[in-house]
């Protein structure tokens, strides 16, 4: 079955806020087996929020709509979705005792516009809202289905949860299954010619490529009967994904990210860890450290982005500095060498790098930049060239430095191993 | 003139990312006069798209499409908006040498599915992508503009600015002219409510709110002839603003972020900054460090994520940590006494906090951060209390970072005046 979500409100198409909604009802519709092939954002328009209902109900079987439920003259979705269905609204006498009940739960006075939120279309369902005023509504009629839910995603969210999910699960007689292999020091061309066979070949399961930041996502979704039909489906092409790029594969869950998997080798490897940045200047430990638990494995971090800190804190010769330039292989590694030193951890990141916009020379360009990495002494260096603005570079080699990392970190386990 | 924007992507449609570019454009179009009566979602599907391009053209004036222009087979942007508006595709010589050099430049292999990424409709302005492979495009034709813009937000927005801004403004008849007053460390219902007065009686110039992390932006925009009669219209409202706001606010140029501003103070005053963080683990570091030419008054940041490294790095008494916890205001002195020391500068700021999601108990709750900053021996130690999950509560942690550190860095001076 086709979906179609409308979120309405002239303070998306402002920029004031950023459409949540949308992403979290997609997630779960496309969990739900429901193929989305339009999000619509229309805002407190009459005559434009009617064109937008219509085009939906031509071309989807079920429409979400979300926001334009509250008690202002501004919000139109509930008159406007009856109008558009044919029917008249009448005062709910349920509502009318839920928005009284909440109104004197909270001490707070109503004010009249507040009744108009207990008015429901003919013939439809009423949905509980009990983290507002405004009730959820459904409209079901020639195999359409339109779903009337509030705005605030705190109010939406469990709204959707404790009573349209499972409508809309009633509905379906397929179920979605996907997995998604992800890639790290794989370009996103590169990885798509390595699989360009299996996307022509594809129809059921489907793999679709998500280019991130020093990643390549790669999603297989299958649609099936039922969800181990579906399960089974996609077991093959993730084997023949793994074969294809093996150690390149981080993970195949949804939820883990590269600094997840990372923390996870250093607890497996009983490894601590510690960085030491200077053009990142904190976004790499930043990025180990947003994973919960790592406290486990992760001790310090030293940003010395001034030449002095790095003689000072990591005691780097100024010989070095002088010699070799504070972006230079010699001065990645005595950053790593350093910073192990003072901390004893068994896994050591340096970055060193020029990220602009300005410092850039013709020997040593704007986006040069030199991970190392130590494990137990062992050190590994690496030069990359970046472009883009500052930000762009910083992020590249935050991922470049944890894609190092991971590298390194596996490989002496295969030193160890021997 | 009306603009409409068009988000290409299944990756949307199956809620794997948040469209954020929506969000960014809306509120830039806004900024420049245009009004937005429609968003559009809609996945890399070639029938599907070509409706969509359709039905904006027959509705605005400005379509701006984001994503699409990968050198996938998924990639169909160009190709369906070339073909609905009529036009060939060609190799543009200057594309493909910059793609060669962005390869090139990064000692990464070409592969044959780059080359599509060279390829642009007949007569149309391709604009430079600095910052990935795919060029930007626009075409213009009988009153109407398309045009083409990566998905990735670090390679649109750096985009947008720098050459599709300039394009929409010479679009319009009148002028806009609009003017952010950005303050931290007031909320935005805090905000709205002291000056409801004015929002209320806006019509020319108007004023609107956004709410960013720690902070609100107050754009205040005219409609004139020319700029001077829409800078006239400006003026009073902003002084107002001023007035209500005072110290609050840290600036008054588009451009300058809160880490800028006080980068710019600090250099004023001539003072050296540091950083040591535990909780929030080079998050404020790396916002310190984005700002260019921040290497002249920052020294080093310190990340001291474990009791150990507290104590060995900083020097921190175990017995202050046994007694008060490491999540207290006694840690959090300790912390900027002991960086302070080391790094010899005169500004530190330090962030001890309990992130989450595990770790909380019920003296301290997931969400207690205390923040401290000391300026030349002066200490000033802040107790925040922050909801949300780990990446916001360390996003907020260092937002109440920046905040206080500006605050103390104001006081100090005011404290020497006398």
């Amino acid at each position: 079955m086709v979906v179609e979500l409308i979120s309405v409100g002239t303070e998306i198409l402002l920029g004031n806020i950023v459409n949540t909604n949308a992403a979290y009802l997609s997630e779960k519709c496309a969990a739900l087996g429901l193929s989305c092939y339009y999000q619509d954002v229309v805002g407190d328009n009459e005559e434009r929020l009617a064109e937008t209902i219509r085009l939906a109900l031509s071309r989807a079987d079920i429409i979400l709509l979300s926001g334009g439920l509250g008690p202002t003259e501004d919000d139109l979705t509930k008159e406007v979705a009856a109008r558009v269905m044919g029917r008249n609204l009448y005062l709910h006498e349920e509502s009318k005792t839920a928005i009284q009940n909440y109104f004197e739960k909270r001490g707070l006075e109503i004010t009249d516009n507040n009744w108009k939120q207990a008015m429901v279309p003919e013939g439809c369902i009423v949905l509980d809202n009990p983290n507002g005023t405004a009730p959820g509504i459904i409209m079901a009629e020639n195999g359409k289905h339109v779903v009337l839910m509030p705005g605030p995603p705190g109010e939406m969210i469990p709204m959707f949860e404790t009573s349209v999910m499972s409508y809309l699960s009633k509905l379906q007689s397929c179920v979605i299954y996907s997995k998604t292999v992800k890639v790290c020091g794989v370009g996103e061309s590169k990885a798509e010619t390595m699989i360009k066979d299996m996307i022509d070949e594809q129809t059921n399961p489907t793999i679709a490529t998500y280019a991130k930041t020093g990643e390549v996502h790669l999603r297989v979704t299958a649609r099936a009967e039922d969800e181990k039909a579906a399960k089974k489906l996609v077991k093959p092409v993730v084997k023949e994904l793994k074969t294809r790029f093996g150690d390149s594969i981080y993970t195949t869950e949804e939820d883990i990210t590269l600094e997840k998997a990372i923390v996870d080798l250093l607890k497996e490897y009983k490894l601590t860890a510690s960085t030491v940045e200077s053009c990142t200047g904190g976004m790499l430990a930043a990025r180990l450290i947003n994973v919960p638990g790592v406290s486990d494995v992760f001790q310090a971090g030293f940003v010395t982005y001034s030449n002095k800190s790095k003689r000072k804190t990591l005691g780097i010769k100024k010989g070095t500095l002088l010699k070799y330039g504070a972006v230079s292989e010699e001065t990645a590694k005595a950053m790593v060498k350093g910073a192990a030193f003072l901390t004893k951890t068994d896994v050591c990141v340096a970055t060193t790098g020029i990220a602009g916009p300005d410092g850039g020379t013709e020997k040593k360009p704007v986006g040069l930049v030199y991970i190392a990495c130590s494990v137990c002494g062992h050190i590994t260096v690496k030069e990359c060239h970046f472009s883009g603005n500052r930000a762009k570079i910083r992020e590249n080699s935050v991922s470049a430095a944890l894609e190092l990392m991971r590298k390194c970190i596996l490989q002496s386990d295969a030193i160890s191993e021997r």
